[in-house]
């Protein structure tokens, strides 16, 4: 497929002009366009698929927000915007974008007053558990690694995650019908089955101005001027094989399954780079071993194919996962049966067990693990637990238990059976208002990109928080939006 | 600085014309150049420094050439053209890239006697130390981990590093002396001083063409038109911070040292984005902790924050450095003082003592490490060294000795002190013969770059060899060289 941009003086009739064309109708298309149309500017979104939604629909909808939301200070928290900011400054590591990062940290709180405004609903309550997302109606919960060391002896933790008001882990479609809703209360054209073929430009090279948009819809191509801009809020690119062996090689191999949704090939960031924008951070991405709920699991252990620990279990499910794939596999999770529990009911993971034991010799001997390092690293664990500090890896005293056995040890070596998703984290490189930057850095004219398709706040696997993609998607979407129409 | 082309029907007047022009006298650019002279071609190349060499010069020159080089075969290695290939294309892990690795497995022994017959001398010797560089002036030595797990389970390992036939590490500035005489020996405009600022093309757009190069030399802008290609052979961006943050921040913040020329500010590199290249890898680089010679070195243990061994150290020292780097700080190699013997005078490691002591008690209270943690450890290791098997890292039985002190402890966490280099391994993407690809994988007419302004064989630091660099340098020039003179 080619991306090749078409000159504007080969446009021999424009099917329609408005001033802002956005493609994708996700999380990021829906906020971009309702915030382009609030401010003035004729609208018209383009989506390949048959309904709104993108990975937004599929998702929790979790929403990581901070500094003090309005259901924060209702459950009694306060967070405060210093906090989300070094926290994600750090938790994204040396590739965090510090302008991004400070206008979310000093957003978080009025984005949430704006999805409330739009008729999205939370609950003011709080989720307790360790959990990947709350499975009631309540709405705070724990997302990141913010309650972890080492984050935890920098920055107060609060929780951030944010759980729409709906039972059970049904965010995605709740959420979705609601921005559409308001994207159809608004002036706002929909294309649905219309695929974003090219950009049209007013010329090739300097100087070059993004002018419009060639769409396949109805069996024909047409054509639609931008009198303001194009934003490019198409998704990132984990279902395209060819792009991930390019750009992400090492995420694509690590035995890992790619999650999004089936346009998620890479459309927008490839129509980007068609007129010179550069990508960064393409070879990053989220990498889980969604092993909580049941939250009791925390209490075991991660063993690598050295016998040894090697993080502190009480991480954010996708830091765990990151660390997880760069060890010399098998990768076991050694637990009391009494922990194992509610695991089969209760879990994603669906990690297989790979031995049972009533003594870890009997355990060790149905692994494969090197003679008595599965002894040592328990006993070592042990003690830790037992003087409820854990020198070695910092996890927290809340859930350090002894293993005294009978034990079960799941395997969640990739490729063996677990669920261990992943998708991608690097895009187009923008300006925090959204605008694509070129090889030089400067801004491509009438060219935008949010979500997934710019690469935005989240920006490593082993920060990750829940709630970051489409808190940053809908974040950076309506920033786009505004711009685009007022500039 | 701008990198945006020039348009030829802007060149008011052109200095010269060439078939050829080269960005770049190193190590790829001398071939390159050599390579299209003696395909036919006029060729001009352009070097910003004043004098030839570039980060080949600063180098040891060693090439990484296996298959059975004659070499290889005077002392006695049958190498195969499998085995290479495979352990690069393992080593170099997903982002291998299979076309080149197939022809630089396969052409690895014409490419040294191509080399011998320019004048670049090799004993007919093996070095039989395990060091970087051969430190005499035999030839043949081990500068990878095929001797390692787990390459070597999987590839007949062989030493495939050749040393100049010259005293000590002198091998840079005599490999470049000949390759610049091999340059002035042939009818090749040589420009020192000359600095390339940007392609001239003959048109904007698709199918876009470069047609020649701005160069500042003698205090003015001057146009040089080629007719067949530019070769862009330019070095990598190791040396540009700016870019260092953007494309590879992990391995800028690694808290080790740059290095390379001065030059190295990635302007090749940028010059392809310019006209619509794609860069590939970006992210990557060789990082080293380069603790051997001495060899004794090898018989010690790193261990991480944790207390715990994390590699069999004797792998090669990159693959060692790339590990480290992502362990819980501080690491330290632990010894026998036995073993210590030579390292003030034989190192280049340059890591303090951090701690002594007649047993690892007296060792451990002067290490930052949780209690007891050492000790078992070494307990561990100790029982492999005597069983003659390393269960859990796979040390070979080689180097496995027991540790029973008196022990010292160095202090290789980044930035304590030790000598910890870093240089990048990502570049344009090209196809096996230079040419330089666009974002939809289509060749750009008449441009191709070569080492490291191109993204080559070596991807990966932590399955980096040396030699691997000059070797795909020199390699890549040829054929990017021919290719440019021939089409």
């Amino acid at each position: 497929m080619s991306f090749v941009p078409m000159l504007e003086s080969d446009v021999e009739h424009w099917t329609h002009t408005k001033d802002v064309l956005i493609v994708g109708f996700g999380g990021a298309g829906a906020c971009a366009a309702i915030e382009a149309a609030d401010n003035g500017a004729s609208v018209a979104v383009f989506e390949a698929a048959s309904e709104s939604g993108g990975s937004t629909k599929l998702s929790s909808a979790e929403l990581y927000l901070g500094g003090g939301t309005q259901v924060q200070k209702a459950v009694g928290y306060d967070d405060s915007v210093e906090d989300v900011f070094g926290y994600l400054m750090d938790s994204n590591g040396p590739q965090a974008d510090e302008a991004k990062t400070r206008a979310y940290a000093e957003g978080g709180a009025t984005h949430l007053d704006w999805l409330m405004a739009l008729g999205v609903p939370f609950k003011m309550s709080e989720y307790p558990e360790r959990a990947m997302m709350a499975l009631t109606d309540d709405c705070l919960l724990y997302t990141g690694s913010e309650k972890a060391w080492p984050y935890v002896e920098r920055y107060t933790p609060a929780p951030r995650g944010h759980n729409l008001y709906v039972e059970g882990d049904n965010g995605g479609p709740l959420f979705i019908e609601i921005l559409t809703d308001a994207v159809n209360a608004r002036d706002i054209d929909v294309h649905l089955e219309a695929r974003a073929l090219r950009l049209i430009v007013d010329r090739h090279g300097p100087g070059q101005r993004i002018v419009g948009l060639v769409v396949r819809e109805d069996m024909e191509e047409r054509f639609y001027c931008a009198k303001k801009g194009v934003i490019l809020c198409a998704g990132g690119f984990v279902m395209n094989a060819e792009m991930m062996q390019r750009y992400a090689p090492e995420l694509a191999k690590s035995g890992t399954v790619p999650i999004g949704n089936p346009n998620d090939t890479g459309g927008g960031i490839q129509m980007g780079l068609s007129v010179g924008a550069r990508a960064i951070n393409m070879h990053e991405g989220f990498l889980s071993v969604p092993f909580y709920p049941p939250a009791t699991l925390t209490h075991g252990i991660f063993v690598n194919g050295q016998g040894q620990r090697f993080i502190n279990e009480d991480a954010y499910h996708g830091r765990i996962g990151c660390y997880l794939v760069k060890q010399t596999f098998p990768v076991y999770l050694v637990l009391n049966v009494d922990d194992y529990a509610d695991y089969e009911t209760a879990s994603w993971l669906a990690a297989p067990v790979r031995g049972t034991g009533e003594t870890l010799e009997e355990l060790a001997a149905e692994l494969d693990l090197p003679n008595g390092v599965l002894a040592e690293t328990v006993g070592q664990y042990n003690v830790a637990a037992e003087r409820g500090m854990d020198a070695a890896f910092h996890k927290s005293k809340a859930w350090l238990k002894p293993l005294t056995g009978p034990y079960v040890a799941l395997d969640c070596t990739p490729g063996a059976g677990a669920f261990l998703p992943h998708f991608t984290l690097g895009g187009l490189d923008t300006t925090v208002d959204g605008a694509v930057l070129n090889s030089e850095g400067e801004c491509i004219g009438g060219l935008y990109a949010a979500g997934r398709t710019a690469c935005g706040v989240p920006r490593r696997g082993d920060g990750y928080a829940s709630g970051s993609s489409v808190g940053d998607a809908t974040f950076s979407g309506r920033r786009a939006g505004r711009h685009a129409a007022t500039h």
